[in-house]
């Protein structure tokens, strides 16, 4: 007779720094039995893992990522299928360009119980090491989130670059290669060639650096630079002048807080 | 001869499920000599510090917060300058609304060192354990965050709302008490009054409750609802009838993962 299914945890792994997991993010990757991770998870997040875990690399390069989804989502289903808990490790949130709606669709199809942990998303997140706050007041009461990844394919996956707010803050994710399209495409549309805007490769990790110009010259400033990236634009990145003034708003992982692994001896009673 | 100044941490303390602060922020909690929180933190999250910890409690009815930010700052400062490690534990993350970018200039400006330790936005949480992803493919491919909180009082606070996308999803925060003069002006802006809707009461928590509706019905369906709240608008709000198939994804704080005090006897050393 079949044992019961495992249960499915689609867990967003935060922006890089290891420390940004959540502590219900940690809790799953310290109980699973599977875990099938994306590329560019940090390697101190899988060392949480037992040591029985089967750890399954399931990134791909980006342009490669779409064809392996139906795989990945047979691999969930299979190991759920044979009693494991199994976490879908993902960087950022999991319904953030994350595919996660996709995977626990997949999942209900199929019967298997799962559980979303949501995940600090590297849209906040890196601007905020960068020294820019996503929205501040007199500044900017919006942000937009947009992926720029298939941009310039012109299929229905490409967002509406048209329809997209001329005011507030405006954060690409995965749009380093197509950043002088679409930047020619927001001015296009409406969006001050002045904007500030500012291009953070590796956010929130020990590697992250950070390069700004205007809407006009980003994509030739940051030409050079590699994915990962988040780009902002908008009045905000005006602000990380002044608030980068101290080292810490970009220093890399808290070292001493990770892992959390001793409770405070001193901590209050639940109250 | 006065002491060094201690350091002041902006922490977003997370949606509301304590499960979902990042291990970094509880780290922070669990160093902190003064916390000064925002009304709506899980308890939970305060037991976590120190028994030493001075615990200030800084929320207010929100017509009321806008003046008390002047004082929240002075307290930063102040409690900074007597040496302290001191926590700004806000909801959310402090860059969401959470006027954080405020708090870091003033620190910035009295040379107080801090940090910024981003959080789990209840923008992209609450609306993922209602069952709703803010993102999916051939559906929504970007999500515009505003506050709806001076909605009507025509300030420069006010979002611009007609400048925003006709497509996509929406996510308004805090606009649950002007959402009949939202919904209608957003509908003269050109979205679709049959738009799918949702607004999410106490979301991620225990008392989490989703009413549903159209663009066109939302501001009559939920009434009857309190702050805080969660409003979601745009066609992923369709999703939540297959997504919410299994109770999971609209449960409460995963207790047994709370806290995170014992370290997994069998973890992997560092890789």
């Amino acid at each position: 007779m079949p044992e019961a299914p495992g249960k499915v945890y689609l867990v967003g792994g935060g922006p890089g720094d290891p420390g940004l997991i959540t502590v219900k993010g940690l809790g799953c990757l310290r109980a699973a039995d599977v875990v099938l991770y994306d590329r560019l998870i940090a390697p101190a997040l899988l060392a949480e893992t037992p040591a029985w875990a089967e750890l399954i690399d399931v990134g791909k390069a980006p342009e490669k990522a779409r064809g392996s989804q139906a795989e990945i989502n047979a691999q969930l289903i299979a190991h759920a299928r044979a009693g494991k808990t199994v976490v879908r490790l993902k960087g950022g949130d999991p319904f953030v360009f994350g595919r996660g709606g996709e995977e626990a669709l997949a999942l209900v199809e199929a019967g298997i119980p799962f559980e979303v942990v949501p995940g600090v998303t590297s849209a906040v997140a890196a601007p905020a090491y960068a020294g820019i706050p996503v929205t501040h007041r007199h500044v900017a009461q919006s942000f937009t989130v947009v992926t720029g990844h298939t941009a310039g394919d012109g299929d229905e996956n490409g967002a509406a670059w048209d329809d997209l707010p001329r005011s507030g803050t405006l954060v690409l994710l995965m749009g380093v290669k197509h950043l002088p399209e679409i930047t020619a495409r927001l001015i296009a549309a409406g969006r001050a060639a002045d904007t500030p805007a500012a291009v953070i490769h590796w956010g929130t990790t020990a590697r992250q650096q950070v390069v700004t110009g205007t809407l006009a010259t980003i994509a030739s400033d940051a030409r050079e630079a590699p994915p990962p990236a988040t780009i902002v634009i908008g009045e905000v990145v005006g602000l990380r002048a002044a608030l980068s003034a101290f080292g810490p708003v970009e220093a890399g992982p808290l070292e001493a807080d990770w892992p959390v692994d001793q409770p405070a001896e001193t901590a209050r009673s639940a109250s």
